[in-house]
Parts: C-alpha cells; sequence; structure tokens
C-alpha cells in the first residue's frame, strides 16, 4: 500500500464544500486534484439569481478553523442577530436568536468561495481544474471521466479515491444510483413550493435600506420572502411561494399585473424597496426546494460522497453550509484515527454522521413551516419571549431548540433535534394549558419546564432503552 | 368528453391489484385493456421462490367484497390465529393476534392471483395481452408503448387514463421520474436485511408439520425466520438476515457447511424439517426489502399509480396486498363522486390516501424490528398478554396496535398508526414504570392505560392544533 503522503485523492466540485475539503486534505499531505464543472468565478461571472444568501453560524466555523481560516472569514461576515419580522399589518419586531447575545452571519456564497479557492492556491499539492464535467464514476476502481467544457475533450483519471462534493446533481451520486451491485437507497423529496431570488438596493451612500443586523422574514402563512444583507448595502431577497395551480403562486403570477397586485397586498413596505421587482421576477429563475438522502454514502472504499451531495437540505436552518462544512471536521478526526485504511474511514464516518444529516435534513422542513407561519403566531411569540428570558437568566441551563442546533456545535444535530422537539412540545403544552401563572417567578417557571422535559424524555428513554437491546 | 361508459383505461401489470382493478373498472363500465409482461400464470410456471406469502386480512377483503368476491377468496385462505413464537430454547408459545378471535389468513399469491384473472376473463369490457413489457409512458397524453416478449413487436396504445399497478419496478413510475417538466418526489429505501425463501413439505399423508393455524416465527434479534402455512400442507419459509459484510450474513453463509452451522445453531427444530434446505438455498434467489415512497401519483389527469408502484413496503405488516387492494376501495369511492373529471379524482384520492400509505410502510419497518426482536423478549411479552387481556374483557373498548392497523378496517392506515403508537408507548412506560400493581384489577389497569393514553394525545393535539391553523 502506498503511503498516505502519496496517495491521489480526486475531489469533484470546487463550490464551498469541495474547496475546503481540497484544503483539508492537502494540509493532511494527500495529493489532491480539484475539478469544477464551471468556470473560475474569479475570472466569469458564474451564477446569478439563484443562490439564497448563506447563514454562516458555529458549526462551520468548527470546519473553517480546522483548516486556519477563522481570520480569513470574519471580515466577509454581516452579524444577524436576530429575525425581523414584518407582520401583515405593516408593523416590525426583532425576535433575537438567542438570549446570549450569539449571532448568525449573512455571507456571500461567491465572496467565501473566492477566499477558499485563493487559498488552495496557496498549496501546491492542489491542482485545480475548471470546466471540467463529470460524467460518471467507476465506483469499484476510483476511475472518474470528465469532459472539458471548452475543448469537448474527454480524460477519465485514476485516483486513489474520488470524493464527490458535487452538490444535490451529483455526478458522483449518479454513478452509484446506476452500479448494478449495489443497493443504494436514495430519495429526493420537493416541497410543494419553489423560490426566486429578488434584491433590495443599497442607498445612494451605501447604507441599508433596512436594519442591517437581522434576517427580516415576512411572514404570511403559506408563503413568505426574507431578506438577508449583502456587505455593499443591498439585500438578497427571496420569495417562497407555491407552485401548484391555484391563486398566489408561481403558476398564477404570470403578468406584470399579477406580480405588482400580489407584492402590494402581500409585501407593501418590501415593494417600496424594490425597484427592479418586475424584471427580476421575470429574469431570475424559479428554483425547487428539495432534499436528498441517500445511503451509502461510500462504496470499496473508493469513493465518498459529502456536503449537498449526500445529503441536500432546504435553506430554513441556515444550515447547509455549515452542515456540509461540519462533515469536513467529522471525516478529518476519522482520518486522525484510520488513516490509510479508506473503507474503514468512511464507513466510521458515515456510522457517525448519517444520523446527524438525517436530522438536520427534518429540522429544516419543520422550521420552513415554522417560519412562514409561527413566527406570526400569538402563542409562538410567547413562547420565543419565554426562551429568550430563560436564556437571558439563566444562560447556562437553558438553549432553546434554535440555540442546541445553531450555537451549540459541541453537539450532534441529532442529539440537538431530540431535546430541542421534546423541549418545544413541553413549552407549548405549559403554555397552551395555562400552567404558566403570572405571579410564577421565571426560576419556577424554567423548574417547571424542566420537570415537563425530563418526564418526555424519560419516557422516550423507556422505549429507545428497549430498542437499543437489539 | 367522451362519456364515462366509452373511456378507455389501460392498466399495466395484472399481478394481484391490476386484475383487482380491472375487474372493478369493467363493473363500472369502463373499457379496460389489462397489459402483463410475464406469462399467463395459468399456463406456465411464472415465478418461484421469490413469493413471501401473503397474509390476507379485513382491508384487502374491503376491496375484494366492492368486486363481489368475498366467496371466492374464502377457499383460498387458511386462518392463522396468532404468532406461534419459537424462543432459542426451542420452546413453543403463540401470542394470539387478538382477543376478540380476531385472525388473519395465509393465502397463495399464485392461487389468489388465477381466481382475479379468471374472474377478469368473464368481463367481455376488459381485453387481457401477456408477454407485453412497458417500455415507456407518455405521461401527457396517456399513451403507452409494449414491447411484445414473444415477437419483439413494439406497439403503441392510446388509452384515456393509463393506471401503473406495475408493482415496485414500475414502468410508469420511471416515466414519471423521467418527464422533464415535473417535480417528481421519490424514495427507495432498503433494509439491511435481504430475503430468502424455503420451505417445509407436507407429512406424507398431507398434514402439516407444525400447527397448521398460525403464522411461525423465529426471532434471533439480529435475524430472523417465519413460516406461513399453504393448502397443500407445506410451509413457505423466509429467512431475514443481513446483506452485509461479517457472521451470519448472506454474505458469509457461502458454503454447505455455514449454511448447516448456522440452521444447527438458530434455527435446530426448523433445520429437522427442512429436507431441502441445501438446494434451496443455493437456488432461490436472495431478494432486497426496499420501501418506495413517490408523489405525485398522478399527472396531468392522464396516469395514475395504484399498489407496490405507488407504495412499495416491506412485508412485516402483511399489508402489501391489503393496501393495495384497499387503494382500490378508495378510488372507487372518489369515482363516484367525480367520475368523468379524472384529476379531480386523482388529486382527491392522492390526498386522502398517501398519509395512509406512508403511513403503513413506516408501520411496516417498524414491525421488523417488533418481530425479529421484541417478541422475544420479556417485557414486550407482558405487554402482548395485557392487550389481550384487555381485548378480551373490554372487546369494544380496547384495540391494540396490530387490531387496530389489521381488523379496523374502518379506520384509516394513519389515525391507526397514531393511536396505536400512542398506545404503545403508554402501556410500555407503565409497565417499566411498575404501575401496573398485581393486587389491581383489569379494569383499573385498563382505566390507567386510557388515562395515560388521553394524556398524551392531549399534548400531541395540541401540537397539531397549531399546526393546523397553517
Amino acid at each position: 500500500m502506498k503511503t498516505q503522503e502519496q496517495e491521489h485523492i480526486l475531489i469533484i466540485g470546487a463550490g464551498l464544500c469541495g474547496s475546503l475539503l481540497a484544503l483539508r486534505m492537502a494540509q493532511r499531505g494527500y495529493k489532491v486534484t480539484l475539478m469544477e464543472k464551471r468556470p473560475d468565478l474569479r475570472k466569469e461571472i458564474v451564477d446569478s439569481g439563484r443562490s439564497i444568501n448563506l447563514a454562516f453560524s458555529d458549526r462551520g466555523m468548527k470546519g473553517l478553523r480546522l483548516a486556519g481560516l477563522e481570520d480569513k472569514v470574519l471580515p466577509l461576515c454581516i452579524p444577524m442577530n436576530g429575525r425581523m419580522i414584518h407582520n401583515a399589518e405593516g408593523q416590525l419586531f426583532m425576535s433575537p436568536y438567542s438570549g446570549r447575545n450569539e449571532y448568525i452571519n449573512s455571507i456571500s456564497r461567491e465572496d467565501l468561495n473566492i477566499m477558499l479557492l485563493d487559498e488552495c492556491d496557496k498549496m501546491p499539492a492542489i491542482k485545480m481544474q475548471f470546466n471540467q464535467k463529470c460524467t460518471g464514476v467507476n465506483i469499484e476502481t476510483a476511475q472518474a471521466t470528465f469532459e472539458d467544457h471548452k475543448t469537448g475533450e474527454t480524460i477519465t483519471y485514476q485516483a486513489d479515491v474520488v470524493m464527490g462534493a458535487d452538490g444535490v446533481g451529483s455526478a458522483l451520486r449518479k454513478s452509484m444510483l446506476e452500479h448494478r451491485k449495489f443497493l443504494f437507497s436514495y430519495g429526493q423529496d420537493f416541497l410543494t413550493h419553489g423560490y426566486k431570488e429578488l434584491s433590495f438596493p443599497p442607498k445612494a451612500d451605501g447604507e441599508f435600506l433596512v436594519e442591517k443586523n437581522a434576517l427580516h422574514i415576512w411572514p404570511r402563512g403559506k408563503d413568505m420572502m426574507i431578506a438577508l444583507p449583502n456587505l455593499d448595502g443591498s439585500f438578497t431577497v427571496t420569495l417562497f411561494l407555491s407552485w401548484e395551480e391555484g391563486k398566489d403562486s408561481f403558476d398564477s403570477l404570470n403578468t406584470d399585473e399579477a406580480v405588482l397586485d400580489y407584492f402590494k397586498r402581500e409585501y407593501p413596505d418590501a415593494l417600496a424597496l424594490m425597484p427592479d421587482l418586475l424584471t427580476e421576477f421575470k429574469e431570475n429563475p424559479t428554483s425547487p426546494l428539495g432534499t436528498i438522502k441517500c445511503s451509502p454514502w461510500h462504496a470499496y472504499g473508493k469513493v465518498l460522497l459529502l456536503g449537498d451531495a449526500a445529503h441536500g437540505i432546504v435553506p430554513f436552518y441556515g444550515q447547509g453550509m455549515n452542515s456540509a462544512f461540519e462533515d469536513i471536521y467529522v471525516l478529518d478526526q476519522y482520518l486522525d484515527q484510520y488513516a490509510g485504511d479508506w473503507k474503514t474511514v468512511f464507513k466510521a464516518y458515515q456510522e457517525e454522521r448519517k444520523e446527524d444529516t438525517d436530522a438536520i435534513a427534518d429540522l429544516a422542513v419543520d422550521n420552513f413551516h415554522e417560519m412562514k407561519a409561527h413566527t406570526a403566531r400569538p402563542i409562538f411569540q410567547e413562547k420565543r419571549k419565554l426562551e429568550i428570558a430563560f436564556e437571558e437568566a439563566f444562560p447556562t441551563e437553558y438553549f432553546s431548540k434554535y440555540a442546541l442546533v445553531t450555537f451549540r456545535e459541541d453537539l450532534r444535530y441529532s442529539e440537538a433535534m431530540r431535546r430541542g422537539r421534546v423541549q418545544d412540545k413541553a413549552i407549548l403544552n405549559l403554555i397552551y394549558d395555562g400552567k404558566f401563572t403570572k405571579d410564577m417567578s421565571l426560576r419556577t417557571k424554567l423548574d417547571l419546564m424542566k420537570q415537563e422535559t425530563r418526564k418526555m424524555l424519560h419516557d422516550e428513554e423507556v422505549l429507545e432503552g428497549l430498542e437499543s437491546e437489539d
């Protein structure tokens, strides 16, 4: 067997996940070939009107810190301290993400990707090639074939290991799905809603038209719109709307008049900030929102899927990139343990990680409903206020589901989901049943809450204890 | 628009679902073409060693009764009153399916299919063709193309509506998945276990080697074997075993010696009844166990998926055929309401039905774990005994999860799942926490159980009530 230092890893996809993965693998001493389907985004305009702005948070930072990039990413970040809710009556109120002054960051996918590619350029062990479309991978032999967009030439590369960081449309995953000798579980699950990117421009002086340090939400029950700040003072705005036939759908908003009517009725305050609405609405594509799950992520100790290629999730928890970067962190730990034995690395990695990416996939779908509908509802607002009060008064004792998922990067997603869901159920029940009385101190309320949560967790553990005897 | 009586429905697949569907549609006055990939199983041996025996029960009967076939199916049935558990110590004990003398039936897939095909032959409105492999469906125009296995000829049929009852490998579903203008959610999810069919022969006098009126189970924690009786005195035996590398897997049982060692160790009482074990083990295929989910089941008011083609489930609740027959029953009700408007029929049908087939798919996976592991465990045996006692003493008040799913054909699967799961959780908690004391009357125990269940359902309803405001 070759020594680790000579092994050659071929990575498909030089997006966020692929470029950080390439960096980290090169740092570990592997030779890396990094292949990207699209042109080099530092030289050509590659994509526009298709990317929901990213929310960068603690789990993503874990991956960047591992590669020594913490200082490089901070200048690209705009802190968002909470959700700025624009209700149907035109009122605004801020719902903080945490009672511990924790926040998430708005970041441009392009800026972050450029930073990562520039870092890759500095590593002699990484060979990058653009305009290379993967047309298939032999998953038993780690041979990957690419077609050069510009020359039309086709070349097959022999690697020791092929890693697919090639996103939701992964070519490697397709090769695994089509491989005959292999039982591959696969799911693609679309929401009934699609999305379209729009924008608010900056003010003439480069300042922000609405509050800079917030994720703006217009929750409308069935639909919603969000806006995230950019460094140049603009906002990337995303409309989430049903595809389906019927009123207020991408299907029905098919004339300028229909679009304007809809915005006047649902988002009048935002409409006033969108001079290019009609052009953007027509020219920007409408894109689907889907969850991809599959298993196994690896085969024959030769290929491995990471990031969106392994687990595409909807964007509503702001964890797509963060979970991809955390993938690299987790993989890296198993390389510490088993480097040299890819089969064991891949198996152990999936064994731990799949449960967690399944959890964040499900949480992200849940959060769609929470954002578009619940944020506007009194009982949820009461819950949120109480949670923030708990976090402020007892910062080491209480963590909301949102905080467990987003800020507790020491906890696995699966554990954050388990505890977070039970907590949500407990707190809603207590509010609904009027168990929190007016004269009760915050301390007493938290104790009641903990007692209810403990009871529910106990019941679950009884069942799980039985299961785990299997 | 043509009147209903002249409309032409093309059905792909003349298995259990397709042939009952053809019958019912012909009874409703439609012209039906029924196309089957395989030869006519009344004339040629079509399949062997691949079919787990079927458990026919109340929901399946609903579909057959609708078509007037109740009397025709009864002679094919062998009642199974419960699970006969063969434990690792070689002891046998019977765990009844119900405290109300309810039972399920063992039935041969082939006998039932022959009966249904014979009934189709009696209907002039049904035109049946065998050896016709569907190579693709134009889902916008209801044109379906078939290749004749014997002549190699390819013909395209124009129908008003194409219904796919063509099983887990559905050609219609494939055409929907590949259709470009259409967001199709799709999932295939394989268990880590596969299965292999084996058998017990009849006694020389045609009698049964083990108890006739039971579903025999050898639960071994990780693996299990089951046996269902056939009319000729034989049993169809199915071994469920891990595919994976490692001890006791289909991978490791690759010599006669390994197979015999495994059976001697795990199933000695059964081994004594299996003279053809080694031949069958080698010659019968090992098949995967998968769940298929997809959505939508219909497109353009022109095509519809039913049965396994729409929702392939694992066999562990004995509900595969039953759910397919219930599909036909539910579809028929929407035809009563909306016949003439296929788009509305299909939409309303899926709107109701998908939630239920998703539920039975999940229940079936749960039951795999229950059968292979829980049935052998004291706390589950205690639970089961208590449930049977409740059902015997209070037959209109208590229904176990198994009874809700299997015998309460008036309840939707989704409701049976919701109530059944809460009940299971409640009863296990009460047993585990020692809340049922020795001196307590059965009535008091049931009241305690109902109180705990009500509390849990209340908590769920609080959450659901909030959700349903969406």
